[in-house]
């Protein structure tokens, strides 16, 4: 069976034609993202992806099990409409229903990207068998999914999980999101740069995946904060797995035996889950938006 | 029907005949610990109470459908043995094997003090028909339990839940837990002191109850605190009940005005869970204990 599966981010949409059984990409298409001509512009250049790639692969609408839409922000608890994407500045859009006008008879369903990685990774990654483990991207934000009870939480009332908005420093600096001292404000990419001034980003990633001691500084100071983070998760869920994704996450292992090392030590129980790198890496959105029909 | 309760503290044993379809203590027995003398003195006492107890209202031990073990610590996965409960004094020790030789035929269940009142406030308090709750005690440690999927929840590798020791400063003071930061060192009930110099205790609370102005400092600092540690479970699981037990808790509802105000403030979507005080007091351990039994 396939479905389609479509991840919009502010940057570019990336839809591909998804295996459900392997969760193998069949076909891909990325197009740059619309911005600033509405939602209504978005839909149909989504509309066109599909349409291309199910012509490439000689099939038709009626070929598809469902099509999913994963998208950088809160859904209702139905997940028809987007509440707020901020990066898309959707704001109330009835992505389902939009979508099923231009596919009739085809399953639509909406969902947060980050809950669509975890899916995937719950699916056919590191989080495959689990019934409690947790997904964390870490990038220009932080999020991240949970799986409880081997099934995907969308938060006990429905509002959607928000990993990045935990408190690290209870009188820390506000955050937007309204809290103080949030986790996003310590273990975002940014935040690589306070241990490594005046270098980029990508350049401190790099450097602790090839295990520069230039970088010790950086690892340290990044790791201190995600510890504090991962052991409020561990303390409070006591999970099987956490896996980590987002731009951060391709520091490789230096980061995961570090931050290993120092959950063992502060958490409760002193026995860390297995902390584990994401296997589907940027695909996990859209993978995981083909296959939530049913999963959710 | 008719089970038994046992709620073994570091200063007293409480035990209470229960009717289980609606949570009323036919009859009570308190007995200070027996400390010093090892666990087979303890389990001597607790049969002592249950027999006193039992002979009180003509009942005989065929007569309890379950005995429940409440103690102030960790279990092993199958719960039939106290990992640790360093104010008991036990370590490793079968408490399950040592009250069913006591009760031949009688199903003996053990867990932990804060699972049973979470169980207890589930079946017959505030958080009764929930799905996803919490149930935090605020006392001389800070501990607690979580309702998800409508069950007591305990941890994803059967190793149990640690509210109280979830960060709060990342990079604060260490603690014996093995974290940093945790909550419990900003939240428990010495904490109320730090905005109140030289007060005991329950007269900071007594003071926050009867809304006395020369607390405002100390519930301001108290809940700045507690509003961190809501917060991360508010953004992590999105409970529909938040309760709070323990002696900090007779602080009343100035406490939770105080707190709601702050979550939903702090809280991602804005829309704070109702934040109530627990219903059963110190009866939940004893209560939560007696219907363990089927229940865990």
């Amino acid at each position: 069976m396939i479905a389609a599966g479509v991840d919009i981010g502010g940057s570019y949409i990336k839809a591909g034609l998804v295996v459900v059984r392997t969760g193998r990409i069949l076909q891909r298409s990325t197009m740059r993202f619309p911005g600033g001509k509405g939602p209504e512009a978005v839909f149909d250049a989504v509309e066109e992806q599909i349409r291309h790639m199910l012509g490439e692969q000689g099939m038709t609408a009626s070929d598809l099990r469902s099509i999913g839409i994963a998208v950088p922000g809160s859904l209702d608890a139905d997940r028809s409409r987007v509440v707020h994407a901020y990066n898309l500045d959707f704001h109330d859009v009835a992505v389902r229903e939009s979508v099923e006008q231009r596919f009739p008879g085809v399953p639509v369903v909406a969902l947060n990207d980050a809950d669509a990685a975890t899916l995937a990774e719950h699916r056919y990654g590191v989080l495959k068998g689990t019934r409690t483990s947790v997904l964390l991207t870490l990038g220009t934000g932080v999020g991240g999914g949970l799986i409880l009870g081997g099934k995907l939480f969308a938060g006990g009332m429905g509002r959607g999980v928000e990993l990045g908005h935990m408190t690290l420093r209870y009188d820390g600096r506000h955050h937007d999101c309204g809290n103080r001292g949030c986790v996003e404000m310590y273990c975002n990419a940014d935040a690589l740069k306070a241990g490594a001034p005046g270098r980029p980003v990508e350049e401190v990633i790099e450097g602790i995946r090839a295990g520069d001691p230039g970088m010790e500084p950086a690892l340290e100071r990044y790791t201190d904060a995600l510890a504090g983070a991962l052991t409020s998760i561990v303390n409070l869920l006591d999970p099987e797995v956490i896996a980590l994704g987002g731009g951060v996450s391709h520091a490789g292992m230096p980061l995961v035996e570090a931050l290993s090392v120092k959950v063992q030590k502060r958490s409760f129980s002193h026995a860390a889950p297995r902390i584990e790198l994401a296997a589907l890496g940027n695909d996990a959105g859209l993978v995981g938006a083909a296959i939530a029909h049913n999963n959710l």
